[in-house]
């Protein structure tokens, strides 16, 4: 690769972004971030995010998240890029379009359009998607205390991961889906082979 | 008035909007409130803000005070309306437009779509914009410590004043423009003629 590019994990929780990112980023020697919380600011938006305390109107989420990935994209992402180095991210924008849009039904079009002006049009050159079936996510996510996110119901969920196949789907020349629930060895290799393909 | 209105009082710091918001909804029997920090998520939402440690990027800052916009129509003028009652808000979604419009320099067209988004379309019905000299407001602010917004400068400011005027100028049906260097009384009773024409 001669140019700098900016990869994405996405799925839905449980499905081992975290993990693959962290080994991706190892093995790219790239700058490894997170959405949401991948900055200061950021954190103290998360925070409000999953508290399960508040009672968050659908849009006033979405904008919040959005102001999460504005500060990460100029602060973190476009940085990296700038002084040529790999960026893999633990989620993006596309979460937002899979949480907000699939998930809650806000219009895609205007949460398209909305996020694209908060990121400066810098989506995201490669996107993976960790794919695992809910039965197997929600089995992973069973020790956890559930967050507001955690707490939304199989329903929610359901619409989120089909949003990210509609999504990859839609978009082949950017989203790759990689099986999660192969043995982690065996995802890690098919992730790298994602990211550099 | 036979019809539940939303009156917003804008203008710089130190033009008393606070005071003559509170003298307005009591003479009123309308609810007040106020933009940013009219709800618990606004609250800390605000803190963020006016952090003046906190190096935050233009748009992140448009969107987490679109966010604060939305949670608060949402969950506290709607209602209020919905109820038959009036409410009488210190600033407005037009404080963005000049602060993060005219001030910043982001572009109007995107950030009037933005907050149209934000607030579901329910814009004030009555801007009265209280309208002092800068020397005015400066005196006024003399004693106080300086958050991150009145610490960005002359020049910011006058152009955030501007923008109020320019709006007012643009959109007479909605804006009555006071002069708030008179005296509180004077002021008070012009406040309350512009909400109830």
């Amino acid at each position: 690769m001669s140019q700098a590019r900016y990869l994405a994990l996405e799925g839905a929780e449980g499905s081992g972004k975290s993990t693959h990112a962290a080994r991706l980023a190892e093995r790219l020697g790239a700058v490894l971030t997170h959405e949401t919380g991948g900055t200061e600011v950021g954190a103290r938006l998360r925070a409000i995010l999953h508290d399960v305390e508040v009672d968050l109107d659908d849009r006033a989420e979405a904008l919040i998240i959005a102001a999460d990935r504005a500060q990460h994209v100029a602060r973190v992402v476009r940085p990296a890029l700038v002084a040529g180095r790999c960026v893999v991210s633990d989620r993006s924008v596309y979460s937002t379009l899979a949480y907000q849009g699939f998930g809650r039904g806000l219009d895609l079009v205007e949460l398209r359009q909305l996020n694209d002006w908060a990121i400066g049009g810098r989506w995201p050159d490669r996107v993976i998607l960790l794919d695992a079936s809910l039965e197997v996510l929600t089995a992973r996510l069973g020790g956890r205390e559930l967050d507001r996110f955690e707490r939304a119901g199989d329903a929610f969920h359901r619409r989120v991961v089909e949003g990210f196949h509609t999504m990859a789907a839609e978009d082949p020349g950017r989203w790759v889906v990689v099986d999660a629930s192969a043995d982690p060895d065996v995802v890690a290799d098919a992730v790298q082979r994602a990211a550099t393909s």
